[in-house]
């Protein structure tokens, strides 16, 4: 908690969407730039954000049969450069330990941008027989890929994730694992973070490098761009033949497993501000909020402050431990020597859902005003009615979140048929734009070097329709989404 | 779970103390080693008994009013060389990023061996008066420590651990932080993984580099050598100074915040191996136990396979969600085609609590055998008793771990009050040696080149008492706590 009582001002999100951004992340002390270029410091609000986000997806992981390990953070040289496509994909990205422990190296050490080389050369020791998978790993750690153009939370050299890495015996497995992951991440998403998601399969051009394909889900920002939630690859037998995974099928026949990798990171808590946050600051959705309700008590004489008090400890102590769909219900009381409308704004500013003022006279009739964060509705209601009540609040506001965003995305989701109609979309705010698409590449790069618009996905649930491409003309079976992107 | 039924034998804790150490840690599947030179990769069960030990300290710094954040991976090396003592401290052990990017750095990068000089240097921004005061940090991260020599847990180059930071006002108050993170510590070894510790302070030899002192707690292993189980450093105001931290405190003077720093590492999964383990491999303390229970259904024929499994059905619905003293009962049932024999060897090499037999006639009776891993003591017990029995036998079983190792160190701390008793002691079968020190550090170095035991604390409970130094003869006035350690 801030110790300042001033008023905090952001640039507002209409007028300055990345001013916004930024203000909204450092004010709200989420994360700050650090003295390591491109490297970010997570703050405790933003460190309680992300831990909600990352316990709820770690659920769902073990509940699908995943376990945790850990591998180490380097990845030697040799091994990186294994598999052809990956190293080529990642090399431009790597940080180099070329030096330790007072010697230089003869095999250099990359910081992991990503695990699959050295996961691969591991497992082949684990894996010898079919009973010996399906192999359901998963590991929370940071990985480093270097960038110049750094954006908190959204772009940064080092960041925090979670890649899970399994092996199987056959393609279906395989393909059914990739979908699990990609489940996982639409669910945390969408039920807990409120962000609606499509999903979809990535273009040649954008899969992973080293993936066979990669499916991933899509959100759109307040600022008409879209942000991947999500991704997960299908490996097939890439990584396995690259380090020599064998084993011994039933058939008795030989034979390399398919793989499959799956992540998702720190972004999210910047898609998280992105999607549901407004000109006072944050706006959180319950589930994922670090406070869901902040008592602000109101008084002018010192009789009125003790009375007030004491009706907020009994509140306090009747509301302890009570359950909400996201555990015991997380309230906070501001007992800070600020003003009112001081407290007002901090809290504001820090996204949390509800706002409950008590003053004297509520005290006298046994009441308080209960304030939603989002469109700062305000009502009456009883103090000892808050037990049953809050948790109710809190399902209908995080219900009310996710239909908000639904309704953005909808409002700004258009189709287009040709490339002048494409750019007057984009010129008009953007969004998401179903469009036909040949499925050539070529195509794809002229439309992202003419306006900065990438396919996002092909959504699997995109219906037939036949048409022709964007660019030239050819025919297109299913419209393709495509945005500008984070 | 392997799925191969091949009984696993180990080597003997007595004839080969590391031997047994190492094919524990690896046939257990606790951990192995990996491509990268000194650097571990942790498999589910090693990793789920950290997380246990992490979740449970984690509940202990947050309660004492600490914050989880996060800092970069990277230390610059115009930061690390600010403290003088803590880069002197440090240097020979870093790995260097010096090529990022398809580009050489300028300001090479460390890879953190600890965060303490990052951390000033961003934190002078966030404190600016007496009202920021004290912060209280935390962070779990992974830092590197060149090692060349590594032992799996116990002295890798990567490692797992937490790291508390603080900041304040007063020198008394960061005197009192020091005591809270090593109670933290006394409190997860002894209450959790049932480790007796003794606390005590460091030498100036021993101390962090950088810090003004050093607190420790110190266990005993059952080879009779001593680890440190975890350490609480009272920085005072070297590192504010270096980085130039000031506040405004409440006498309107510009002053520099005192500093502590604590840190608990994964290394202390070792130590719980060492402290419990026998012949027979893990024996693990039911609270940090993965499994608690491990039930066995015994069997030949098939009509006996069925009136088992339905039995061992009923059981597990039964205690599901039971309580215990570490959360819900952790049972698991051993369903694969294995003989019982093989089973039972596995889960003792496992280290589970209790394992429950079931077979036919058991059924008929309605009652199981419960075998207690330690010491393989049986007693038959109604299957409608277990609900409420397990949770006070895992109980008991934690207190008997504890007093059990209480026992072991009470038979292997010992006396000396001259060098030839203490070499006596060492080519003994070592353990705790309490004896007289001048306190210089020329006779501290000497006793190591001699004998390789170093202090490992002045203990905070030795009894005033006058004696001679084991060295050169010079008043002691208490005895200081020697071993041969990890």
């Amino acid at each position: 908690m801030s110790k300042s009582g001033f008023v905090t001002s952001i640039r507002r999100q209409s007028e300055d969407f990345p001013g916004w951004y930024n203000d909204v992340v450092r004010k709200a002390e989420l994360a700050d730039h650090s003295p390591v270029r491109g490297c970010m410091i997570i703050r405790p609000y933003g460190y309680a954000i992300w831990e909600s986000m990352r316990d709820e997806l770690d659920r769902h992981i073990r509940r699908t049969g995943h376990q945790n390990v850990y591998f180490p953070l380097f990845v030697p040289r040799s091994l990186l450069e294994k598999e052809a496509e990956h190293v080529e994909g990642f090399d431009p990205q790597v940080a180099w330990v070329t030096r330790a422990g007072g010697k230089d190296l003869d095999d250099w050490l990359a910081i992991r941008p990503t695990s699959e080389a050295l996961i691969a050369e591991v497992v082949k020791d684990w894996i010898q027989s079919y009973r010996d998978l399906p192999l359901l790993m998963n590991l929370w750690n940071n990985v480093v890929r270097w960038e110049l153009r750094t954006r908190l939370f959204l772009r940064t050299a080092e960041f925090l994730w979670q890649e899970a890495h399994t092996f199987h015996a056959t393609e279906q497995e395989a393909t059914d694992e990739v979908a699990t992951g990609l489940e996982a991440y639409r669910a945390v998403c969408e039920e807990w973070l409120a962000i609606p998601v499509i999903k979809g399969r990535k273009t040649e051009n954008e899969k992973f490098p080293g993936a066979v394909y990669s499916h991933s889900i899509e959100a759109l920002m307040r600022d008409g761009k879209a942000l991947q939630g999500g991704t997960s690859h299908m490996l097939g037998q890439n990584f396995a033949r690259a380090a020599g995974i064998e084993f011994l099928d039933r058939d008795n026949q030989r034979k390399n497993p398919y793989g499959t990798s799956w992540g998702f990171t720190t972004r999210m808590v910047g898609a998280t501000i992105m999607t549901h946050g407004d000109d006072s600051g944050l706006v959180l959705p319950p589930n994922v909020a670090p406070h869901q309700v902040v008592i602000v008590p109101i008084f002018r004489s010192d009789d009125d402050r003790l009375a007030v008090a004491g009706a907020i400890e009994r509140v306090e102590a009747e509301l302890a431990g009570v359950a909400t769909m996201s555990g015991p219900l997380r309230v906070t009381v501001d007992r800070r020597e600020e003003t009112p409308g001081s407290k007002f704004n901090h809290w504001e500013l820090r996204g949390v859902p509800f706002r409950l003022e008590i003053g004297p006279r509520d005290v006298a009739a046994g009441q308080g005003v209960l304030v939603r964060r989002v469109d700062r509705l305000k009502e009456t209601i009883a103090l000892d009615a808050l037990a049953a009540e809050l948790p109710r609040r809190l399902a209908g506001y995080q219900a009310l979140l996710f239909q908000r965003a639904l309704d953005f995305r909808a409002a700004n989701s258009h189709e287009a048929d040709d490339l002048a109609g494409f750019e007057r979309i984009l010129d008009d705010g953007g969004g998401f734009i179903h469009a036909p698409w040949c499925g050539d590449g070529a195509c794809e790069k002229r439309i992202n070097e003419q306006t900065g618009a990438t396919i996002r996905v092909i959504p699997f649930d995109a219906p037939d329709e036949a048409g022709r491409c964007l660019v030239d003309g050819r025919p297109s079976e299913r419209r393709v989404l495509f945005a500008r992107a984070y």
